[in-house]
């Protein structure tokens, strides 16, 4: 089909478009009985039974800033705007309920495209069981704006940042510098080529539809041992950095422990950039950063890897003094961290 | 101070901005028993309790398609984001909780310019005690683009879009049309002019700081008889032409029953625009729509205006048909109303 016949938001209109949402949605959300009242409506609402907590997270993708279009496809979009938000749960140790997604587009945007953002989204959500029950479209002058809101039942139990205690060990899941690596790559090579290598692919793919930790949170929960916790979306110093600062705490990385895999290696030489660097500062690993107290710190790892079968690596530890985050490097030089993705700075 | 010396976001950057924002929103957020984890972490954390619902909400408000920075300030815009979403609490009869906030701004924003679009919006959330509990802050290459999310109570008995009932009357409260009055007025002659007029300025907050109409629901909600609500957002006949498609019912207005201020009709005179066809498309007028039995429609007008101050007022019936909005002009002739503000149509 060539490009001037391919149907286009101006053709249908908004109401076209909810008219379209509103069914794919409501097949999606078949048969809730959570839900009370779906999209399509002012608000949606959900149930909730007994003394329960409501977690809420929002996070916006912006073209240009967080993702282009040359190396990211509406699937890949609608997929990553909902999981950055159910990896902010999964952080909460959250069990997510539902989504509720923004999006501004501009009147050429191809009817293709919009369904194929709502797929790769819907893909996800039912993967987690999560209820996308509506949200706001809007048309926009120029560029693609998503924002994602996500709600989930949590406990009393609450792993918050601030709470990280001296003595206790920094565990992570999965591995970190894929994403970052994968990002390279598809900027410098371009989609087509990255997909063509296996490792390349994987690293990628880490990048453009990361999978939220959902269960390796609702896992580490369970153990009742986790004092902190926090996704790793700007970059582990910079992440870890939060930490140190709201729980008024110095945070030490053992490089050598950090969980680089050999793809991340082999890509890194390929791509001449540092694989430590990237685990470091690269960000968008969406995997889950906690503190545990030492002595329970194996115990915890072990439990999230024959649960979840994902590896989780011990890191680091939290010390008193003043709050950054510090490594040492090979000949025995205490090495201040600091950096990673800030959103503003020039 | 002359443009250059002000401080701006690439200046501070976004920790630099979210520490002040904490303590900003920290502030306003003291002594909340119902916030569990407040702003500053992956997700908030409310606490509900009992057999309760939970509503939310979302809608965005993008430059260049819902608003210019040249008539609209900072303040104006932090209150509007927010007061866009509470309308639509208001319209599922919900009590608001908490609401999240997404911005992406340019990295040239003043801090100036940020710190008053949080105090409108601040302001707004401390008149319906609504918490801020946090959002996603974010570079945009080009464009101020927000998004907020808002979540309430409810109850079981609620207005669903779907509900409008072949026989009932249509409430609306407040006016109509005068929001649209007030941005002609703001984009032909200009914020300054329009603020010096008494009459186009009462227009233009109508347009620039819209009042959510939360109580009145919870009035109507108190009443027990409402079927169907909605605000008027893109406007009168669009809003009740959706009404009319989800209830699979025809609504007839009647246009001398219409409230329409004497300023509207002077300000409409000054500008050479119809005030009638104002009400009917011009839309942003945040009233509550709402479908009730004929019998007790005056009933529950009266007990609206009577505990709220606020006009309400009957301005159709609901009748069996094929779904679409009518009205009947001066020469008896039957008019099918369609149209009011679409996005994406060209």
């Amino acid at each position: 089909m060539s490009a001037k016949k391919k149907k286009m938001l101006k053709d249908v209109g908004e109401w076209g478009l909810l008219k379209w949402l509103y069914s794919e949605i409501g097949r999606h959300l078949c048969g809730r009985m959570d839900v009370a009242v779906g999209i399509g409506d002012d608000s949606a609402v959900v149930n909730v039974n007994g003394p329960i907590r409501i977690a809420i997270t929002t996070d916006a993708l912006i073209e240009g800033i967080h993702f282009e279009r040359t190396y990211s496809t509406p699937y890949d979009l609608g997929w990553k705007a909902l999981a950055v938000n159910l990896s902010d749960l999964a952080a909460t140790f959250a069990e997510p309920i539902a989504a509720f997604v923004t999006v501004a587009l501009p009147s050429d945007t191809t009817i293709a495209w919009v369904r194929q953002f709502y797929r790769g989204m819907i893909d996800l959500a039912e993967r987690f069981d999560v209820a996308i029950l509506g949200g706001d479209t809007s048309s926009s002058e120029d560029g693609i704006f998503i924002s994602v809101s996500a709600i989930g039942r949590c406990g009393d139990k609450l792993p918050a940042r601030s709470n990280a205690k001296p003595g206790s060990s920094v565990i992570v899941t999965g591995t970190l510098g894929e994403s970052a690596i994968g990002l390279l790559a598809l900027q410098r090579l371009g989609r087509e080529t990255v997909m063509r290598s296996r490792t390349l692919k994987r690293l990628a793919e880490r990048h453009l539809r990361p999978v939220p930790r959902l269960k390796e949170g609702l896992v580490a929960l369970s153990t009742g041992l986790c004092e902190c916790a926090i996704d790793v979306s700007d970059g582990l110093v910079s992440d870890l950095s939060r930490v140190a600062e709201m729980s008024g705490v110095r945070i030490r990385l053992w490089f050598e422990n950090l969980p680089i895999s050999p793809q991340a290696i082999e890509a890194s030489k390929q791509l001449a950039c540092s694989p430590l660097e990237m685990a470091l500062y690269g960000g968008e690993d969406y995997e889950l950063l906690m503190t545990i107290p030492t002595e329970y710190a194996h115990q915890v790892c072990n439990t999230i890897e024959s649960s979840c079968k994902v590896k989780c690596s011990i890191i680091g530890v939290v010390e008193a003094g003043k709050p950054y985050v510090y490594g040492i490097d090979e000949r025995g030089k205490h090495l201040r961290l600091a950096g990673g993705y800030e959103h503003f700075r020039a």
